[in-house]
């Protein structure tokens, strides 16, 4: 094994920095860059557990020199850039700044996996709520996640952050058009308040596609018109609808509370 | 009825639309005023279904003048302050302003309801899970929130944002501490990843106390020993967790399949 290459930026003008802090802040850079920015040591260990390796790490001074740990971490990639604490924070454009974050080759995949269990996402808006699906569906036994055109980015810092590592568990296609879904060859399913029937009282499908939808208006009708069936989770608050992440979760616990009874 | 003062301001000056910035930027100033800031009409038309009217609403003269519906809304308070549309939005300080706003007498509540379906919240940071739960915890049939010392203000203006109206169908209590939740006089339930059982397979007592803790840590050692029982929620996926409002959505819609059930 080769050791990392270790090297010091002092400049803020330096151009591998610029890159990375377009990367860092810019929510759909990932596309024209084939890379990913990992903030913080939890999501470039979520990366490693999966034996995907960082092409660089950077790392503040104080964190390389004062953390044993964060160190280990950093030379695990083949290139590791050590910056001023100051410039850390510059790049990463967070309030509180995590001291460490690495750049990974990646990108969404095209082809839809058939006959697998699978979350569509409609028009999500909402990076949190598309981090914290992604994040969900990975827990809860979903193989693999398609974003339609018109959701957050997938690969966004804020959807990468809000997933928690769901990256690197999941199959993530983006951009796919309504039509393109028939490839997915299981019964596609949607939350709806005008539904067929009540998630606890109907049998479920599996697998299936369990498709969710913008925070305001839902599923979009033609959609709906290439579902199965629609679903409503009983509530007897009253309330007018549930986030669309904690209907999700509550739909995929649905989809595995079946499948562990069965 | 008397009809409503409707006042005209052009000054950012004004004493009262400094108290209103206030109201709508700070998380706790709700304590100081006595009354919370309903961002949009969303949160009006909420409060008022429950018959909770504002004391006031502000509304750009550009939203007076154009929606029938949003004047319509604003006149049912008692006093209506009309601003030019840029002042509006340096009130609110939302990059997509929302035209229109209102105050509302509120405060949260001090003594615990015993006997009821109850969500408790140990130290839980993030104003968006705090209000995604209070969301669930209205929908899903609880009756009773209780925030321990240390959560995110359940009055600020993004917690209601995320709620989306739970405040006015719940029973809200703020700042108690462990000891005073023995007033509950239900079982208390925590998740935990070193649980006694898992969600799907274990009894559930009814009513209970649903008990979620911090975003990194759980819930505190302390608490968790007053829990009758510790409880997993099954991730076959092998992910660390769940986000703390989805694990919540999750054991809250087992707690009402349950009932639903029986």
């Amino acid at each position: 094994m080769t050791s990392p290459q270790v090297l010091r930026i002092e400049s803020a003008a330096n151009a591998t920095l610029k890159s990375l802090k377009t990367l860092a802040r810019e929510s759909a850079a990932y596309r024209e860059q084939g890379q990913i920015w990992l903030d913080g040591d939890h999501l470039i260990r979520a990366a490693l557990a999966r034996g995907l390796v960082p092409n660089q790490v950077l790392i503040s001074e104080d964190a390389m020199h004062q953390s044993a740990d964060w160190r280990e971490l950093a030379l695990r990639a083949p290139r590791v850039l050590v910056v001023p604490t100051k410039l850390f924070e510059s790049v990463s454009g967070l309030p509180s700044s995590t001291q460490i974050g690495a750049t990974l080759a990646w990108a969404p995949g095209r082809a839809l996996l058939p006959d697998v269990a699978t979350v569509v996402l409609d028009r999500v808006q909402d990076a949190g709520n598309v981090g914290t699906l992604l994040r969900s569906a990975a827990a809860l036994g979903v193989r693999q996640v398609v974003a339609l055109k018109g959701c957050a980015a997938l690969g966004s810092p804020k959807v990468l952050r809000a997933a928690m590592g769901a990256h690197f568990g999941l199959h993530l296609v983006e951009g796919a058009s309504e039509a393109e879904l028939a490839a997915l060859q299981v019964p596609l399913l949607a939350t709806s308040s005008h539904a067929d029937a009540e998630l606890h009282a109907m049998d479920l499908p599996h697998p299936c596609a369990w498709v969710f939808g913008h925070e305001g208006q839902g599923v979009s009708a033609s959609l709906l018109a290439r579902c199965q069936t629609t679903v409503s989770i009983p509530q007897p608050g009253g309330e007018e609808s549930l986030n669309v992440a904690a209907a999700a979760a509550i739909c995929l616990y649905e989809s595995l509370r079946r499948q562990l009874k069965a």
